[in-house]
C-alpha cells in the first residue's frame, strides 16, 4: 500500500461501523466526497438509503473492515464498540490498517482502547463529533482527533470530506475524549435547563415557541463569557465585580420556588443553588459564579 | 404634570434605587442619554462615580423617589425592593408616580408587588433584564417588560436610554417574571455545567483557556436547537430521529463516570442522567431529550 495513489485506488476507500443517526451522515459525506464507502451496522436494515447512493453493504463486520485501509467506527459508546471490534476475526482483518474511533466515550476507554489496537498491530486515532448530524459535510461541523500526529496526516484527506473543522489535539490517545466530555457536560447540563425551562415556561402560560427567540438570545451571551471567564479560571480569581455570586444564588432559589410552586420537579437547580450556597459560606460571596469549580474538585 | 414636555423638566428625570452592578450601569446609561438622574443605595459610597458624572445623590429613598416621575429599581431580589419600597415615607412619596421594577424574582413576586402598588395609587411596571453589565446602553442589551400598556409606552422614550431591545410582553404583570425565570433557568444551568467542565478538563490537564473555543463552538449550537426544538415541544411529540435520549444517556454516564474518577463532584449530571433514565424507563426511548420536561411536571 502506497500512501498517495490515484482516487479509484484503495486509498480513497473507507469503512463505516455503526449506522445510527451519526454513523449514516458520516457514510453520506463520504459518499458525497466520492470515495468508495463500505458500511456495516449491528442491526441490519439501516443501510438502505447509503446502498442507493452508493454505498457497499458488507456481510459482517470482519469484511467491512477488509474493504478499506480506514474504518471509523461511530456507535453509541466504547460497550459497543468493544462488542464489535474486540472479536477474533475483526481484529485479524484490521491488523496493519487504520481505525478513527469518532463514538464518544471518557478518556480511559479511549486509551484502554489504544492498548488493545497496539497489541493487535491496529493503527489507532481516537476523536470526538462535536456537532449535530446535519452539519456533517458542511463547513460547521466540528471534529477533534487524538494520536499520532502522523496517522492523522496520512487519513487527513479522506477525513476531510466530513467536513467543517478538525483539530488535531496531540499524541495523547485520550485528549479528544477529554475535551469531549467536557463539552458534552456543558451541553447536555444546559439542554437540561432549556428542558426544565420549558417546563416552568409552559406552567407559566408562555409557550416554547413564544419562549424561543430569548432563550435563543440567552444562550447567545454563552460564548463571549465563556471566552470571558477562561483567563479568570485559570489563574484562580474568579472575579464576581460584574455578578456576585450572591446575586447568583437569589436567582437560583427564585427559580426553584417558582418550578415548585407549579408542582416541577428542580431537583437540578436544587443541586446548582447548593453548590453555590456552599462556595457563599466558605467566604467567597464577592467571586463569581465559576468559583464553583473549585468546590466541586476539592479534597 | 404634563405627559411631553421639554427636555430639562421633570420629565426627563429618573431615579434609580440600587447600585450593585447593574442599578451603577442603569443609571450610568440613563446620564450618558443626558437625563436628570437621580440615584440611591441602602450601603452609601456607591455612587461616587456616578455623582462625577453628574448624578444627584438622594440621602433617602423618599427623595430619591420624589425627584423623579419614574423610579426604576434594582436590588437583589424582592425582598430588598420591599424593605425598600414598603416603607410609609417612600410608599407616600411614589404616590402618582411610576415605580418600573427591574430586580429579578418571581412572578408571584411581581403580582404581589402590583397589588401593593395599586393600594398605594403608584402607578407599576415590571420588568427583568437578560443581558450582562457591560451591554447596558448598548444595542446588544435585551430588556422584557410587563404591565400597562399605555404606562409602558408613557416611559419608553426614558427607558431607551437604556438601549438594546425592550419588549413589552403584555398587560400580565407576572409576565416579564415568568419569562426571566425560564431564561435564568437556562442560564445558570448552563452555567453549571460550564464550572462543571471547567472542573473536569482541568482534571484532564486541559485549561479552561484551552477549553475556551470549542466551550464557545458547543454553546453556539444552542440557539438553532432551542428554536428547532420550539415548536416540537409546543405539539409535545420532542422527536430524537437525529439524536435519541438513549444516546443522550450514555454521553451523560461518561461525564459522571469521567468526573467521579477524578473525585469530582457530578451531582448535578447524576440528577440530568437519572431524569432521562427515566424518561426511556417510561417507554420514550426514541425519542429526544426534551421530553424530559414532560416528566418533571408529570402529576
Ligand atoms: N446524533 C448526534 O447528534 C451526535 C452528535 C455528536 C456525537 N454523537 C456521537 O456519535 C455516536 C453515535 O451516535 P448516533 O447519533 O449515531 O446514535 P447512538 O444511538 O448513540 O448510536 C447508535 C449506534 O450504536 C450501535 N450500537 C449500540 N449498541 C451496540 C452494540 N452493542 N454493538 C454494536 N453496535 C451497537 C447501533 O447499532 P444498532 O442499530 O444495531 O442498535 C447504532 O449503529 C455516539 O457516541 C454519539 O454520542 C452523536
Ligand atoms: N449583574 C448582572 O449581570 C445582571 C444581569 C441581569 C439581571 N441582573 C439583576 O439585576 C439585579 C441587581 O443585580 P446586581 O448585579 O446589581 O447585584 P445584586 O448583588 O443582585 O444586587 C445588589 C443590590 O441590591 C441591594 N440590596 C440587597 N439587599 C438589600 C436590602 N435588603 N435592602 C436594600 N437594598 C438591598 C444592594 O444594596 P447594598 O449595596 O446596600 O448591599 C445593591 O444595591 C438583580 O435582580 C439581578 O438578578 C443582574
Amino acid at each position: 500500500m502506497s500512501v498517495h495513489t490515484d482516487p479509484s485506488s484503495e486509498q480513497s476507500a473507507v469503512t463505516v461501523l455503526g449506522l445510527g443517526p451519526m454513523g449514516r451522515a458520516l457514510a453520506g459525506a463520504f459518499l458525497d466526497a466520492g470515495l468508495r464507502t463500505t458500511v456495516w451496522n449491528r442491526t441490519p436494515g439501516r443501510d438502505g438509503d447509503l446502498v442507493a447512493r452508493g454505498a457497499a453493504a458488507a456481510p459482517s463486520p470482519e469484511a467491512a473492515v477488509a474493504a478499506s485501509p480506514l474504518t471509523v467506527v461511530c456507535v453509541v459508546n466504547y460497550d459497543a464498540s468493544d462488542a464489535v471490534l474486540r472479536q477474533d476475526a475483526v481484529a485479524a482483518a484490521l491488523k496493519g490498517r487504520t481505525v478513527a474511533n469518532l463514538t464518544a466515550d471518557t478518556p480511559d476507554r479511549a486509551r484502554d482502547t489504544a492498548e488493545w489496537a497496539e497489541r493487535h498491530g491496529i493503527r489507532y486515532l481516537d476523536g470526538a463529533i462535536m456537532t449535530p448530524t446535519p452539519t456533517i459535510g458542511t463547513d460547521d461541523a466540528v471534529f477533534l482527533l487524538s494520536g499520532p500526529e502522523e496517522l492523522y496526516r496520512e487519513h487527513r484527506p479522506v477525513l476531510a470530506a466530513l467536513g467543517g473543522s478538525q483539530t488535531h489535539l496531540g499524541e495523547d490517545i485520550g485528549r479528544a475524549a477529554a475535551y469531549d466530555i467536557a463539552l458534552l457536560d456543558i451541553f447536555w447540563t444546559a439542554m437540561a435547563g432549556y428542558a426544565h425551562a420549558l417546563a416552568v415556561a409552559r406552567a407559566e402560560g408562555v409557550t416554547a415557541t413564544e419562549l424561543a427567540p430569548f432563550a435563543g438570545g440567552i444562550a447567545a451571551i454563552l460564548p463571549p463569557l465563556f471566552t470571558e471567564f477562561a483567563a479568570d479560571a485559570d489563574a484562580g480569581t474568579y472575579s464576581g465585580e460584574l455578578n456576585p455570586i450572591t446575586s447568583a444564588v437569589s436567582t437560583m432559589s427564585h427559580v426553584v420556588h417558582a418550578a415548585e410552586a407549579h408542582g416541577i420537579d428542580a431537583s437540578v437547580m436544587r443541586v446548582i443553588e447548593g453548590q453555590a450556597r456552599r462556595v457563599v459560606a466558605l467566604g467567597h460571596g464577592t467571586d463569581g459564579f465559576t468559583r464553583v469549580a473549585e468546590l466541586l474538585a476539592r479534597r
